[in-house]
């Protein structure tokens, strides 16, 4: 007999802080989930049912932990595909689909995919190493990416000259044009096997000067409705293209001209849509499961516009985490607080974020920097 | 130095759904839960820092589980109060406080409370026993009720006429005119050790003809704002006249005069909160940790009319449970489920609820009878 989605065990690769707030949804659904990740203190840890501590980049870690799920998913894209090849060869579902995933997590693949599909993303050139950057001075300014193991922040940089050049990654990587945009967006879209596709409303991030990190998040972007739309069917079109079955996070740039460029994708929950949690009728890590294990996909209306702050351990300090300001915080309406269950901090590492509601638009950016200053992340 | 409340660990008697959603909330928050419950099965087991199997009423049990918590509170009132007496004397920080929930226990000294503090409540006698309740034919109509031991409908029952007369609990219990009430409403209120007190609007219950249990709630309540504000401070009155911190739902009655009066309180997350997860500001379950952990409490301001319909196992099926209808629950816009991690359902157990948003009163009330024929829980 087929089994219903609440017999089935979901495993997912990776322990951290989405696959954490994936289980705090699954709760309300009697959804088992086992945890593989390498960290014993994973923020997942003490919230699953099974909790295996390993590699997510071994085959037979990865083999062995999906041998005992039905269904497997990841919260982070740095995991081995051929392990997840053979259990979806062998008749586990596995999604985002494993050849997906391979695709993602390689930036040059990523890009040519683009490219090959008429979708809308900047200029860019393949390089095989630090010789082949150097032959591209007439390319500059541009951003240097590494194609593979990059990830929040790390494996990308900007050359805008001739003397930065020198910086180049000596690694099979790609120099994209610099873009001048006028705002960075995500769309969050989700499809299950049914073939049902749904899309949140677009959000604008905005990113930590140096760390290179999502420091807020707006919801709704401040965009026309043309460009909303535009977005909309770019999101749509990527997920259809790749035939992905999941959620899938588009993260675009607008630019002065009013193009939307498609910037990175991410086939998993994203941070971008963290706010979701209070602010929309279904929340990202919901639609998540429902995406995955094949069941109708949730509406996606805001019901509120609201404001993301990521909370990034304050640089300066490092060990036994201690969150500052709490009681300030909370004691506003409309204010919610996740933090992420990790004992250690260090200089930008997630700890939490804080979502926050507001009918006014101004009100809510002037609110979430207030936060920032409010809430801090010390040892 | 004194503890933040999320270095402290939080023990909660009962781990029950209300535990369970307790626990929903603290992950947002790092706070560390134990649980004790004597079912190795309770919906708390698997997503609690620490579950310790064992009863809830034994002293020795009681009081060795809540010598390794810092803060102890509970998820249902039949608990060991000697036990969490020590434990408070001996310094830990028990919420509410043992005596009250001692007081709250015994229907019997509730009644006498609201009596002395000039608190509306029915009419009524106290009776010690079968024999004094046949001395009361001419109280009758009235609600014959055990002191003791009462819970979701047992220990409750009503006696019309001479001839039901010989139905009497034989045991301490009382006697109370029953009301003509148009409605049924509760209204949740919460306390912290600093003295801020909240409630939240009150709500609409509309009860199982044969259960005794909430079937549907309504929220807001269909009523006058000048009732609406003398429920308001009856339930505040209520809270500072018990002295009592952690929250508190106070059940009344509207009678066709106007007038309120009390049913019945629970010192703990109740049934007729649990759209606030998604439908007020603050959730009750959030509410209740603020509360105990002498945290700032939050703002309980509706942010959408809601209903919520209790899933109670169906009638005729006993065993390991299946829940019917789901898929076409969960495709509609603004429902939300909540399973409550139970492997075996039996007629009327509590399985789990939906909350349904709407905008529009009554439409809420069409889908909320909708969605009771639409998922059914069978085993």
């Amino acid at each position: 007999m087929q089994k219903n989605y609440q017999q089935k065990t979901l495993g997912i690769l990776g322990g951290g802080q989405l696959g954490r707030m994936v289980i705090q949804s699954a709760i309300n659904y009697n959804i088992d989930i086992h945890i593989l990740d390498p960290d014993s203190n994973a923020p997942c840890r003490s919230i699953c049912q099974r909790f295996v501590q390993g590699s997510l980049t071994d085959f037979d870690t990865v083999y062995a932990f999906g041998r005992d799920c039905d269904v497997i998913t990841i919260e982070i894209e740095n995991v081995n595909t051929d392990a997840l090849a053979k259990l979806a060869k062998e008749g586990k579902e596995v999604y985002p689909q494993p050849h997906l995933i391979k695709l993602i997590q390689d930036k040059r693949l990523q890009k040519s995919f683009y490219q090959e599909k008429g979708i809308p993303t900047a200029e860019f050139i393949l390089t095989e190493n630090k010789e082949e950057v150097l032959l591209q001075e007439d390319f500059l300014p541009a951003v240097n990416k590494l194609g593979r193991e990059g990830y929040d922040g790390r494996g990308v940089q900007v050359l805008r000259n001739k003397e930065e050049l020198g910086k180049a990654f000596d690694a099979p990587g790609l120099l994209e044009k610099l873009i001048d945009f006028e705002k960075e967006i995500s769309v969050i879209v989700a499809r299950n096997k049914s073939g049902e596709i749904i899309s949140y409303p677009s959000v604008e991030c905005s990113f930590h000067p140096t760390a290179n990190l999502v420091e807020f998040l707006f919801a709704p972007a401040d965009i026309s409705s043309e460009l909303e739309q535009k977005a909309q069917e770019i999101a749509r079109k990527v997920i259809i293209e790749l035939d992905l079955i999941g959620i899938l996070a588009v993260e675009m740039f607008v630019t002065p001209e009013g193009e939307i460029l498609v910037n990175e994708i991410a086939p998993r929950p994203h941070n971008s849509g963290h706010h979701t949690i209070e602010a929309n009728f279904t929340s990202q890590f919901e639609q998540h499961l429902r995406a995955v294990l094949d069941m109708p996909l949730g509406n996606t209306d805001l019901r509120s516009p609201a404001a993301m702050v990521n909370l990034l351990g304050e640089d300066g300090y490092s060990g036994e985490a201690f969150v500052e300001g709490l009681d300030q915080a909370i004691s506003q309406k409309g204010v919610y607080i996740h933090l992420y269950g990790k004992k250690l901090t260090k200089p930008f590492r997630k700890m939490g974020h804080v979502t926050l509601l507001d009918e006014n638009l101004e009100h809510l950016k002037a609110r979430a920097k207030e936060i920032k200053e409010v809430i801090k992340i010390k040892a």
